[in-house]
């Protein structure tokens, strides 16, 4: 097996062959949970803590049900009414944790690189669930399934990633995945989301729809995140949409089999027209929640495994 | 087995051996639970979804411990700080959840309705756990399970419901369910918390609580719902309590066996005297509560049944 | 075995022999969780329920942890938001919860005694998880367990504890439980965080940290309750720390093997200085976080097995 990551804590570290080792062992998970086929053992005895610092009903139910899928006891902590409001330190909180013996740790917090440096202190397996502007390394996972279910491989693809780049750690997973398996990406957006010096990264940048969704076999549209703008340009959710919002006549440049992705919860009329989200023949909105499930079996399964063999080997 | 729904969305579209299957096993369950006798084995591998996008402790920790009996994986999503905020839909949310492969979802709603085009829209059976003024079944369920142990039976009895029947899907669903099963039903309140036309439904309308609780066999307080009255007549709490608050005057004209229900929480000394909320001679308010787990481990079991005898045809 | 208790409402009421029968269960517990070795066997078909009407994260994920990993079914009730808000007394709420037949009720609660009057109405075992300013008898017996590992022994130590004692549950019941043990206790602190008539405890009492951390065997930090005080004398955090906050300086007149405590969560910088709580030569405050699940699933344990032998007792 080559995977030897001992947390998930971004695309970044992962080598193109753990990325399809997961990838794999998330298709089968996936396959096995249409079938009804169950893994109660792979995770009994393991203890999985939640830890979202931000509110996230989806992404945490996703690794919840993840866990007890697997047969993992799993416990949420809502750290917004926490010991945090009492004055403790993120890493009094972390050690705090870390002496009650979990095993899989899964945090979401709001500055990016909270959860790297959390995973440094602790002796169990931490999966990012999203750290600021940083990474989201599961939500790329789930993607990359996702596309390679429905197109059949993950290279040599065309994939626009659409809208609010500079505020998404979902794009950023996703630029540094795709980018290690070769395909070629092009970002879509007004040059005010568009991040600094992001060229450099191997990727074309445009700031026009129908010319950036040329051929595509991927369009990936990202939520515009509000909530994330300070203080910068704030476009009307009329003229974002006349712009850069997907509906049909934009799609009609990509490639006639392009696939249209969105990570959720989607603005309806915003990023997206809510004719093509439900296009059963276009849309593979609903596969990315299914193999969000799976990936993060796939990932909490590997990370066990090593994490059971790093304690057998200090015991022996 | 005479349970054909898929779905347990209202009292209205039960028949009535439907209902008196469900009372049944509900009635085993009962039993076996005082008897410290479990059942983890009817809903192994099966996920249990809470939505409740209205708070309720109480009905949320029945249905939950009801699924924990029966070995569901149970998982509560508190959808006031979800999605739902950051602008999504109630049917994409349902999507979503749908693409995460759950068995049963438990859902309340304020808006009447929402509970029934939810269950449109996904794979699972759905139990309805109140929707706006509409229904409430598996109260409607523990109040006959509840009546039926007491009374030995549930037909040809006179039951007097008491209080804001406006506002109150209890009322509505428990309406149904005993007229139904043919009997004699009561409804007494002030005119202003009395629905229009309500008189069509079979049931004889009283303004005062002596002359309505004359000879009944059941009195069936409801909770003044204060949060629903929007613009409306709101009576002081005394003057309510004096009029239409149960008292040990007014119930002294009910039949001398008559029992006393209420769904809470109970606001003693608005619509009921705490010393006959307390009388373990006349109130049935902690079997209410008891059997409310039951039913729902019922309910849950019959429809698991059902499911999962859909899906085998499905693949068959 | 000697743990005759059918309730943990407090140290008060346990006798010393009770005290070693639960940490030397919690001793084992402490062992296997660091070996891997489980015990979901335990408390299988029991359901534990965590009403906390305070807030704490720490303390319910701890209890929480404890029961699922003896096999328990557990379910948290958010009290903040359930019914007790739409005007229901916490008897009510009692009688509620008691008739859906849990096994194990663990509470916190912000009024001194509320935790005792409500375990006379339920037909449960009851762990007080915290009340008002009265008893927190699982932090004092988590630190007893520390203390006897870090010290080999839990009589005929000098113990100081320091700060804001008037406010502290924590300080009240290790001051008893170290007193039925047959240690030295010295109180230090502010006069005004003092309560009136202490020394009737059989403590001494010192105004000057220096004095009283004279040769003692274990220095006991408490967190400055802020919240706790109410119009009370409030004294500046830096004035605080100088005086009363634990450094190097003044750790140095304690016996040299001293060991260093904190309840947690820590105001670096205001009780205790950052790098004495970071002292892993000193410094047992994972510890005692780590000895917090032990002795909850001790506590859980032994009450468990006398409720059985009630429940059997009351059939035959």
């Amino acid at each position: 097996m080559s995977f030897r990551a001992r947390h998930l804590l971004g695309i970044e570290h992962l080598a193109p062959d753990e990325i399809v080792t997961l990838l794999d062992l998330a298709d089968t998970y996936a396959t096995d949970t249409r079938a009804g086929r169950t893994h109660r053992d792979v995770l009994a005895d393991m203890t999985q803590i939640n830890m979202f610092f931000e509110n996230s009903t989806r992404t945490q139910a996703s690794f919840e049900l993840a866990g007890k899928k697997l047969g993992a006891d799993v416990m949420n902590m809502g750290m917004q009414s926490s010991s945090v409001k009492k004055g403790e330190t993120l890493i009094d909180t972390a050690l705090t944790l870390n002496a009650m013996h979990p095993d899989l740790l899964v945090v979401r917090h709001p500055s990016s690189g909270a959860v790297d440096l959390l995973s440094q202190k602790v002796n169990c397996a931490v999966l990012n669930a999203g750290d600021g502007r940083h990474e989201h390394p599961t939500q790329a996972l789930l993607d990359a399934l996702t596309i390679r279910r429905a197109k059949g491989r993950l290279h040599r693809l065309s994939v626009a990633i659409c809208g609010d780049i500079a505020h998404s750690r979902v794009a950023r997973s996703n630029i540094m995945l795709l980018g290690k398996m070769e395909n070629r990406i092009r970002l879509i957006g007004p040059p005010t989301l568009m991040p600094a010096g992001i060229s450099d990264f191997g990727v074309e940048v445009f700031d026009d729809m129908e010319e950036g969704l040329a051929d595509v076999d991927v369009v990936m549209m990202l939520r515009l995140q509000k909530e994330r703008m300070d203080g910068g340009f704030i476009p009307s959710e009329r003229e974002y949409f006349h712009r850069y919002g997907l509906d049909a006549t934009k799609l009609a440049c990509a490639k006639p089999d392009a696939i249209v992705m969105h990570p959720g919860p989607m603005n309806r009329g915003v990023e997206i027209d809510g004719t093509i989200a439900d296009d059963i023949n276009r849309s593979v909105i609903q596969t990315q929640v299914e193999m969000g499930v799976a990936v993060r079996m796939a990932a909490m399964d590997l990370l066990a495994r090593n994490l059971r063999a790093d304690r057998a080997s200090a015991v022996a």
